[in-house]
């Protein structure tokens, strides 16, 4: 029987998830591939720290060559994170002809036309369908069952802690961050949640589902990003009150030969599919031309699942190489000579509707003096919510505004008018909505 | 630039599907492949029948030969439907060493010995993503994506005109019969509903998933078979009151070395991610060892869908042509000399809670003397249930019961003891509820 040779680097959670799978699930792997897959060299910068896993029968080194040099690792996995290390260790891997699969979205995100770029120039595979919503294969069904496809429109739910965050702040009426002390105590949120709660994590994601999806490489610092600690138990009460619900969307879209590619809490209707999405699962909602709507669920995160897609990617990658093929997918769905440069919208001109939320004093002409200014802006109202009346004048109420498809430019613009006037009692919370095809 | 030239058998609403996506989308095609897709010859009965879309450029004919014989076509797409004469176009198409695309159910469920045996035979890969679930890449995730996972369990709502019925009966407490004949008025149903509504459709569907799961071919006529026609809007409304929603289910799952496969109306939970599939769509929700909770989600039917499942794996096949890749993935996931024959369970061996309405009058002791009958058959209650009181004693009553996990000879032993007592009022309904992971 034939030998596939793995060369690992990294050993954290996601490293020692491919270890236990490698190792229980070995016979599944090798009923399916007619050939064994051994994991046989792992680097790490720390190769005598204690892990979760057994390592025998592994050579643990803390020198990249050792695997890099090695004529007889067939595939390369990069579990190291960051963008720095682990680029070196791609594109040399790539060099040396030995395909990659990693789960790094950072690196894929920031550094696409180096890591794209090589994998088009050496003709390799490259597998990346741990780096977006963990177990889900969500990637592979982008290149391979959706090919045909005209991508219309691509929303995910792809961090898991925010939206562990925004469920718990959905059905407890909690502020944000006492749910995201919760978090960080139960090992949902990292001990520095900057990254997960102001989107970052998710615009990683998003880059590479707009690339996959439309042939190109977006520059990732194009995509718009917003976080969710501005998010109020007083806005999501008042969503659910008009039928929303709140989550933080990954949005990409193809309008007029530019892509939309933007993270932000989003109003999604209630009774959508996505919104019932809870905790830490992840869901990628998709549109085709023909396909129309899919989603694809599950966890986005997690030692098991993310190491069940990084082991699909090493036994695909195995098939290829088992049956002398070289290449195989084009790493972003079309042939090099397809690859566009595709402009992002910049986010002041998307077109949306919007949740505005304003704090006033409860005076006659209040409503009018505001809508006056949106309309002004071309901006048309569809509802209008104010939830309490004031006890005593000098106490601000509450008036959510819900608009019509608007252009953000005049949106923000309204927004400073109205900020200036007398009776504003604090800034204005403003919220995209996303109206799903379903 | 190379092509890859197509012999279509077959020129229903799934035929004109994939007529329109080649055409429409021939550009983005071309991107993926570095190749043209050329729908070059179609085969039909009726080749001078009006068709929806223009047939410029296609050679039509109602001779198989005229496609089987020539050796300029590349791939066979095979959507005549029915187990005999596609049966043996696809057999004389891989005879011939062609590749086949098919989303004819019947066949690879009640063929697939025939079927799947030639394509192990001769080496070939066999296209069937559109044969389950429409435009959900469903299979690809199980032989791609999952591929290193044991699979526990498989739910899958596989059925749209079921799943719409189901979801009207729920949504307006309307009866079957009702429901049944608007979806035929709107064209959601058959003029002869029996394939669908009596669960054979599901059926065929559970067979492909479990033979590709658990790389087996499952005999289909040991696959329990319950349709939904003797769902009542009463037992949607208990199961409401108790939590649950009624959806017809296709379960499989590898229990101590035998395969449970059985499509049945199943009681889920309200809060569940399946109950909240309504009206045609369809979804399957596969949990794996690994990878934990996955759900899939989209249209199960309809041209355009089915059409694109259709286009994806003529691309999948197309590619390992242009590469000179032989093979290809294995067309049961597994290689040949690791497909196993595993045995159904009975329907009557399975362990499952239940759903049970009895019709009783209502006399002092009457629960007493039904939950002796159940104890003695080691089945014990999870809750009782009993909607309302008679207002005169000879008028029957409902009673709910929900058991604890039981086996099911001794749930139906049970019954046939309680049916012949002399307070029961009518035949008592069954329903099985299933207790997914997630």
């Amino acid at each position: 029987m034939r030998t596939i040779n793995i060369g690992m680097f990294g050993l954290g959670v996601v490293g020692c998830g491919v270890v236990n799978i490698l190792r229980n699930n070995g016979d599944l792997i090798r009923s399916r591939l007619g050939a064994d897959v051994v994991l046989a060299k792992a680097v790490t910068a720390h190769p005598r720290k204690a892990r979760s896993v057994s390592l025998d029968g592994i050579a643990v080194s803390d020198n990249p060559d050792t695997i890099l040099d090695d004529p007889r690792i067939d595939i390369v996995v990069e579990l190291v994170g960051g963008t720095k290390a682990a680029k070196d260790i791609v594109l040399r891997a790539m060099d040396a002809g030995k395909p990659v699969v990693t789960a790094n979205k950072a690196l894929l995100a920031e550094e696409a036309r180096a890591v794209f770029g090589k994998a088009y120039e050496k003709n390799l595979p490259l597998g990346l369908e741990a780096s977006v919503a963990g177990g889900i294969p969500i990637l592979r069904s982008l290149k391979e069952g959706l090919a045909s496809e005209h991508i219309l429109e691509i929303s995910g739910i792809v961090n898991g802690t925010c939206n562990y965050i925004l469920s718990k702040m959905t059905s407890e009426g909690a502020a944000f961050d006492d749910v995201l002390a919760e978090a960080q105590r139960l090992g949902y949120a990292e001990t520095d949640p900057t990254f997960d709660v102001q989107g970052f994590d998710s615009a990683h994601k998003l880059a590479i589902l707009v690339n996959l999806a439309y042939g190109t490489m977006v520059p990732y610092k194009d995509i718009y990003c917003e976080g969710i600690s501005h998010i109020t138990p007083m806005d999501i009460a008042y969503a659910d009150q008009m039928g929303y619900v709140i989550k933080l969307l990954a949005i990409g879209k193809l309008v007029d030969g530019r892509v939309e590619a933007r993270v932000h809490p989003t109003l999604v209707a209630a009774d959508h599919l996505l919104s019932q999405v809870h905790g830490v699962f992840n869901a990628v909602y998709i549109t085709g031309d023909n396909v129309d709507a899919t989603m694809s669920y599950g966890r986005g995160a997690g030692a098991a699942p993310t190491g069940s897609a990084v082991v699909g990617d090493i036994m695909d990658i195995s098939r290829r190489l088992l049956s002398g093929q070289k290449g195989g997918l084009p790493p972003l769905s079309v042939m090099a000579d397809r690859l566009r440069d595709l402009p992002v919208v910049p986010i002041h001109d998307i077109d949306s509707e919007y949740y505005l939320r304003f704090q006033v004093l409860d005076r006659v002409g209040v409503l009018a003096r505001m809508t006056t200014v949106l309309g002004n802006n071309n901006i048309s109202i569809q509802s209008m919510f104010q939830p309490s009346t004031a006890d005593h004048p000098s106490d601000p109420v509450q008036v959510v505004l819900i608009t019509h498809n608007a252009r953000e430019r005049n949106v923000l613009k309204s927004l400073e008018e109205i900020k200036t006037m007398d009776f504003v009692a604090g800034s204005p919370q403003l919220i995209r909505i996303e109206k799903l095809i379903d």
